[in-house]
């Protein structure tokens, strides 16, 4: 045991673990930023609820769900609560060499949350807060840990070779299935398709937050990919942070130009979307590519992230922040990019690459449409009309964001 | 001397200072996000002044008063200014082996700047700027690092076995006594009690910069606890961060059910306070505690926030931002849960706590009264009524925060 | 080879790298706070875009024109693309002992697009995006590595012995000779000057994204110049560090105080920019002052600071945000002051320090004018008079910043 060489590791692990916590702050800005103003406390309400709450249980029974030990690979259990591992009194340092008990479970604890954090930007506006706080309690407790295990706990689809290094499908898809389901329950905003069923753009209310949580997001991937690395390793981990960024520019200027292409606008919230598609593209290979694999699967993600932006208005479903087109679309397509690109590329691998989706897809299709129909059918899924036309801040919290500012009605 | 090992210590040492710094940030969003648009500047403008201003004088004198090296426990001075410690012409690393000279500086030079901003929330919207840069000058430069030194810098209090990891009564009750202080002798801002002397709740502006601003918070204090064990022993910071979250969590979580018990509300102010309420709780024992002992101390320091704001309304003080409420009562909290949780909880370490907390009350609100009130009696602490009702913006800086925005009057 | 220590460098120049990266997001904050809410998508997407092309091309060509090896010391390329060092199918680690060959990539592509960031405040509310762009590419990719590699690349000015520690020239002088260029060739914005040519204060619409914006950027500064040691050399780093802090917080007194003095007003935007000059004046040195030196030289850039922003006023010049004030005046005054204070301080080396910037703002000057002039009298620089009134947002991306908002017309 070379304990310099783990006090190194684990700080990285740690630095990492800290970025991945404060990715809740950009996806906080990013949702309140893309959304009215009116449901601006509900937003920020819902986010650190999951936060909160996602450490929490995932201490009392997520950890042991996705980390189960020797299990049957499909479901194993290593008891409630933190068991640290001692030795003579002290923390047994030699239960890794990459980190301790501790920043391993801290550092899975934040990747926890983002998966519901996901769903609440795709539900925005329009759900009950009481409602979407027991979703968000089932879908971080059990379903996110046990899907996890199949791949990261060592279970039946990483014995098969399925290959999600930071999680396009394992984190973005879990929650981007799950977003796709909830607002298919839910149904759209209120005008947002006009009579003739035309989607109208309803704008976000501040854009500068809505920029800044994507740079936010941006920083906090350096440890989202980076840390996925569980060492730091230094050929990997400065490999995986060159991949991301390089994705995540020619994600953002892939979007630009082709909404540009397409709707000759200069548009900001398709480029913000285009960098998030492009973290989230290379998240599932970041260790595996080479700076041009990078660049590539980034121009792709962008350019899916505008379609499939389109494709949601097509199906007249509504996500208020793009959530399905950046963490399902792109979060599917990072996965099948493993198979294309990179290291690892091979027919093979491509197809284990697809079951692996479609594996999860049914999964979190199942589980959150269970979970989201009997609480449509019990306690209901949606405010009343009236208390979405005048904003969830209002009606849930009694509290407005911006008191002091006048605001326009909408 | 291993020095690869302290590079590793320095490295992480380094970046809590850097976490630690950021805090300010977290702060200032906090401070103006719970109060009215009118004062923005004004409080920025302090926020501002204290970090530089504390930093210039941790440098000159209170580096010096807080660690004076073998002194009588009470009162010691090393010396104006800084003089690094060398060996052959280069630093002498022999120092520590935990950091060097200038990130020890550093690292507590952050420290310092944190107690008197902890007090400009609690002035705000009232305090003449003039009145508090003198203040502040007197409480960053003297009293703290006065104060710091009887138990980080080897005093009396050390010596009596009273412990304070990374600061519960050494930085946040500092603060709090002051701001206790301050808000007794500032009085309550035009408005917050009706005539019949019933609290009005006076909302802050701007919603998504003080949840903003936790968030920054619950980031910084990654670095303000896990730098706190001026290592980067692997077992001891990661621990660390592991009780401060989930007190951090537990706090949150408390503080909002609680809050919606009591008021029937999804109260997102309380939630933030809630958060930091566990963060200060858990900071005296962060690296004495277990998951569950810090659980407990999170979700009682969050009942403690709410009862405590209720009592401070009751008692017709006024605090726009919490502060005296998280703190100070959960400042005093932490500390005695060292003698109630965790490794080191025992009747003799709880009444050694009890002492400390007793010690430091004394202390500070003496020493901030007597400023305060000299202050008072001079140049005097609190703006016209006039300037208070239009804005310390326009009248002590001659700017508005938001000069393309239509406002509401108020 | 020792890899422990490579790893613990690597894990330092890392996360530099990502506070370098989120320096980004500070310029945005600054440059929005500073400006009209009608510019403020305009201003993001700009910098945006900039960090997006920047990372690709100075993968495609900035990096192997700025380091190419061996050459002639003018002008060096070692051809297109990345391509890693590699040593028995892995990557080379004995490339540098500091970093890997992805970590230097990475940290060095994050300073290249902070030049144009620079520019891009300058300019903001007036040039038309399409024209910044094409500047943009061409000053990221080509202008920026060519300069630098005269001196981080070992070329002629590096073997003269002129001395810019982390980019007091290199990258604030580079930018803020193109923006100096750009507000001289795009005029003065309307309302800036009245008829008799006297400047008018055109107030920026969010102070507190401003102050924000200086927070982020002093923290990532940690990183800019704390990185620079290009290890995690414990005394060097932790020195930097403390230098860097200390002028800052000297240069934000200095102005602030300085401003009092002259205006009698408590001006926050000028303690922001005090801020940043101290910043920007310790850059070149910072690895090579104490102290007192690092005092000193922030107090002097605070003062040059407002000095400089009268005297551009009354040159009759527009610079919103105060850039060239900023980062051109102390950008030289730093690089100058390595010549006076600290360790090489000799009258030979402030010579040499005279020469280095000469011959960058020679360069600088001759590159930026010849690139926008070309623009000017081509495809235009500036927007029409409606499009600079009505907003750039409406205009070029048919987008409001903050739709929920009511606005003053200004």
């Amino acid at each position: 045991m070379d304990t310099g060489l783990l006090t190194t590791n684990n700080v990285w692990m740690m630095l990492c673990t800290a970025l991945v916590f404060f990715m809740h702050l950009g996806f906080s800005f990013l949702e309140i930023g893309l959304t009215r103003q009116k449901n601006t406390i509900n937003i920020l309400f819902k986010n650190l609820f999951i936060i909160c709450i996602g450490l929490l249980l995932y201490c009392l029974v997520g950890f042991n769900l996705m980390y189960p030990g020797e299990f049957n690979g499909y479901f194993g259990f290593a008891g409630f609560g933190l068991e640290a591992p001692m030795k003579d009194g002290a923390l047994d340092l030699a239960y890794n060499e990459g980190y301790t008990y501790w920043t391993d479970f801290l550092f899975q604890g934040m990747f926890a949350a983002t998966a519901a954090t996901i769903v609440s930007g795709a539900v925005a506006e329009r759900i009950k807060i009481n409602s979407f706080m027991i979703f968000a309690i089932i879908y971080v407790g059990l379903v996110y840990p046990i899907a996890g295990s199949w791949k990261w706990g060592g279970g039946f689809l990483d014995k098969m070779g399925f290959y999600d290094f930071a999680g396009s499908t394992l984190v973005h898809s879990v929650g981007g299935w799950a977003a796709l389901v909830a607002i298919y329950l839910l149904g759209a905003r209120i005008g947002k398709f006009d009579e003739n069923g035309k989607p109208k753009v309803i704008p976000g209310h501040n854009l500068p937050l809505a920029t800044g949580g994507v740079l936010i997001l941006w920083l906090g991937w350096f440890g989202f990919n980076g840390g996925s690395v569980l060492s730091a390793d230094p050929a990997l981990t400065s490999l995986t942070l060159v991949t991301t960024c390089l994705a995540a520019a020619a994600g953002g200027v892939s979007a630009m130009m082709f909404t540009q292409f397409l709707y000759k606008n200069l548009d900001l919230s398709m480029f913000l979307n285009g960098v998030l598609a492009g973290l989230v593209g290379i998240t599932a290979g970041a260790d595996q590519m080479g700076p041009t694999d990078s660049i590539l699967i980034g121009l792709i993600a962008g350019i899916l992230v505008v379609g499939a932006v389109a494709l949601i208005d097509k199906l007249k479903l509504d996500d208020p922040v793009g959530a399905v087109a950046v963490h399902l679309v792109c979060g599917i397509w990072g996965t099948l990019a493993v198979g294309i690109f990179g290291a690892m590329a091979s027919v093979d691998q491509f197809l284990i690459q697809l079951t692996g989706v479609a594996v999860y897809g049914a999964f979190c299709v199942t589980t959150s449409f269970i979970i989201l129909i009997v609480i449509k059918k019990t306690i209901g899924l949606r405010v009343t009309k009236e208390e979405e036309i005048e904003g969830l801040d209002e009606h849930e919290h009694g509290m407005s964001a911006y008191p002091d500012y006048r605001m326009n009605d909408n």
